[in-house]
């Protein structure tokens, strides 16, 4: 079954924004066996849409559809669907009700322009948007079915989760089933990884994708079988052998982040961490609270950027930053023991350093960062320099820093990521 | 002058990553007044990129592709653009020694997979790449200009700014000169904002687009005139009565984020700023620190998730957190006060709410948040029930509690996102 993406904006043909949609839609599609076979974008523009349009009813049995549903006068799908295909263009009560009822439990009034949202093409069926006002619509034309979405994301994913995909499954043959998994490492480059792997990924009965994420490397194991239990099983093997192979490089798969997999760990062992930062400035501290039932684990943290605040709020000696410098061992030490004691917990981490662009000098440039772990009895710290833009720098150093976390609770040793080092 | 937008690599067609490339490109092209037509993505598989680079040689003068360049087995570019034209693939020496070096200049060994990057299509011209082993390339083929870069965005960039803008330049005619911008609006909603600005919109010399970037509302305002001057004229006159009419609803223009303006705003008044953070977890630190230069004006903040950490680090009483709770009016005041005291700047903020997806009840439902600002000698608090998800709660708190600086040192009233509120 052929599917295809048609993403619909002149933002995004502008570069005005980031098209997250159609990576959306082909992974739910790669959940259903369905593989992508081509994405495209167009303008909000009729005879661009009109053709993009046609071309999917002759090549594609299946084309998802996003953007241009809104109340604004770029918003052109419907129209230009219905002319595509020679349909009327017409109202829709039910569903101009319920966008009047969308309006009114929000305690607002409906604009005028959003009576356009309840147009729609002839023998289209309309799928509701809890969400929004903008209502999707299915239509099939040619040899597709067409699932037109609204552009804005949470409504979009919505609506394909609850009224695109059953339909999707009621409508596709079966065929082979085709599975992928997605294996986090962090701390190893590209090319070594596929170095390391290379009699792994020539095994055959699989094949082996790779993928830079900064700051990670990511595997992308994908398997074809006559049955997803067999693509599952093919899977496992080659899994297992790469975990095997990188030990501790690997920290997660599929949707695990760092700073998910470290929270579980941390909450099956009812431990506690609390975060000192000062480069990083609040973005470990962030990163650990995305998650939710964090409260479980975390505790709080000090975003020490001046060195009063380091003095005052963590308790770093005055004599040490004088003596040292607020970049250096002695202070990232201190202020991931201050965190710990301060805080009552079990873990305290630290980061100090130069994130840039300015600030760095001939013995500490730009780029240089201390970062330390305290635990009962022990802490242990290291510097690093990683030639990074600012926002890098930071993403980086918080994923070293979270890294160690895991390690340590691995009993593994604590190691830097050997390709961004000086 | 035509130009399409080719990237390459199953990672896209699969969904597994945002594919930001193609925004970038698009919008550097647009900085050179050139409309991108096409954009559109096909896999690592030699017959798809064969049949894309064929057809973008029929239909565009100017054809930017990314991906494929790699060390990896998957990365095909070179080799498929070759057979496309009936092209030789040759060894680059000096390309290969560069890659060489890359490697020494590092400590690191070049893998013999490295080889593959330094082979070209006959009559290509090597396209240097200083952040990553693999070098792009340039040729001419049918009506187009074909330029190849890697898929790392930061290689890609860097490659775009450096390589290939000037050589596009050097190759493309005169036209209409087209010149946008982004106005960034925070707290009314998208149709309020198309209703209030109908008659702006209608003047006719410039489109006015709309955008919702959560928790933002953008307008786009695009103006195609003989000369760059008379489209930059015609975009200061609509951005000009665009700016009248909302006041300070608008918070920016094109690449300022509100915490960039925030943050000018606070270094030119010469005042200070900490934050108290508990369900945002240390995001309005990190989107504070995220700016260059920040620690003229930003002290630290705490994160302080526990209630023992609003007690001991922010010397919020024990008895009101008994009283009120940790999610209440009397608490975030203190808060906000807390840290303006002990980080003894000119502004504290504070937030404190349930962000879910857990942890409500009746009368604190998961949604609710109470957000204080504090100046010398008045603290103003309020509270709202944003029924977001966990991150875009978060986010939306944050984007609150910064927009509360920006007015409060603009003297305007502290209000909320009218859309987002019970």
């Amino acid at each position: 079954m052929k599917a295809e993406i048609l993403t619909i904006g002149d933002e995004v043909l502008r570069g005005e924004i980031v098209d997250t949609n159609k990576s959306f839609l082909a992974d739910r599609l790669l959940g259903l066996d369905i593989e992508t076979h081509f994405q495209t974008s167009v303008r909000d523009d009729p005879p661009a849409m009109i053709d993009a349009f046609r071309r999917a009813a002759t090549r594609s049995k299946l084309t998802l559809v996003s953007g241009g549903l809104g109340p604004t006068r770029d918003d052109l799908t419907a129209e230009a669907l219905a002319e595509a295909f020679g349909l009327e263009l017409v109202l829709d009560e039910a569903a101009l009700e319920t966008i009047r009822a969308f309006f009114r439990s929000r305690g607002r009034e409906m604009t005028e322009n959003n009576v356009g949202q309840a147009h729609f093409p002839r023998g289209a069926e309309i799928l509701p948007n809890p969400l929004g006002t903008a209502p999707g619509f299915s239509i099939a034309q040619g040899m597709t079915h067409f699932f037109c979405m609204p552009g804005v994301p949470n409504e979009m994913h919505r609506m394909m989760d609850e009224q695109v995909m059953p339909r999707i499954e009621a409508i596709r043959g079966e065929g082979l089933a085709v599975r992928a998994r997605l294996i986090r490492t962090f701390g190893i480059g590209e090319s070594s990884l596929d170095d390391t792997l290379k009699d792994i990924a020539a095994s055959g009965d699989v094949s082996l994708g790779f993928r830079t994420a900064f700051p990670d490397n990511y595997l992308r194991p994908l398997a074809r079988a006559a049955t997803a239990e067999q693509a599952e099983a093919a899977l496992d093997r080659i899994c297992d052998a790469i975990k095997q192979r990188l030990g501790p490089l690997v920290y997660g798969e599929d949707q695990q982040t760092l700073d998910a997999v470290v929270g579980q760990m941390l909450a099956e062992r009812g431990m506690t961490i609390a975060v000192a930062e000062s480069c990083t400035g609040g973005l470990i501290a962030s990163r650990i609270t995305d998650n939710p039932g964090s409260s479980a684990y975390f505790a709080g943290g000090v975003v020490a950027y001046s060195n009063a605040a380091k003095s005052e709020m963590l308790g770093v000696p005055a004599a040490v930053l004088e003596e040292h410098g607020a970049v250096s061992d002695p202070v990232v030490r201190a202020m991931a023991e201050g965190v710990r004691e301060r805080f009552g917990v079990d873990i305290g981490i630290a980061t100090t350093g130069i994130s840039g662009p300015d600030g760095g000098t001939t013995a500490k440039p730009v780029g240089l960062v201390h970062i330390a772990i305290a635990r009962e009895g022990a802490t242990y710290a290291d510097s690093f320099v990683f030639r990074l833009d600012r926002t890098r720098h930071r993403m980086l150093t918080s994923q070293v820093a979270l890294d160690w976390v895991r390690r340590s609770l691995l009993g593994a040793e604590l190691v830097g990521p050997t390709w961004a080092q000086r």
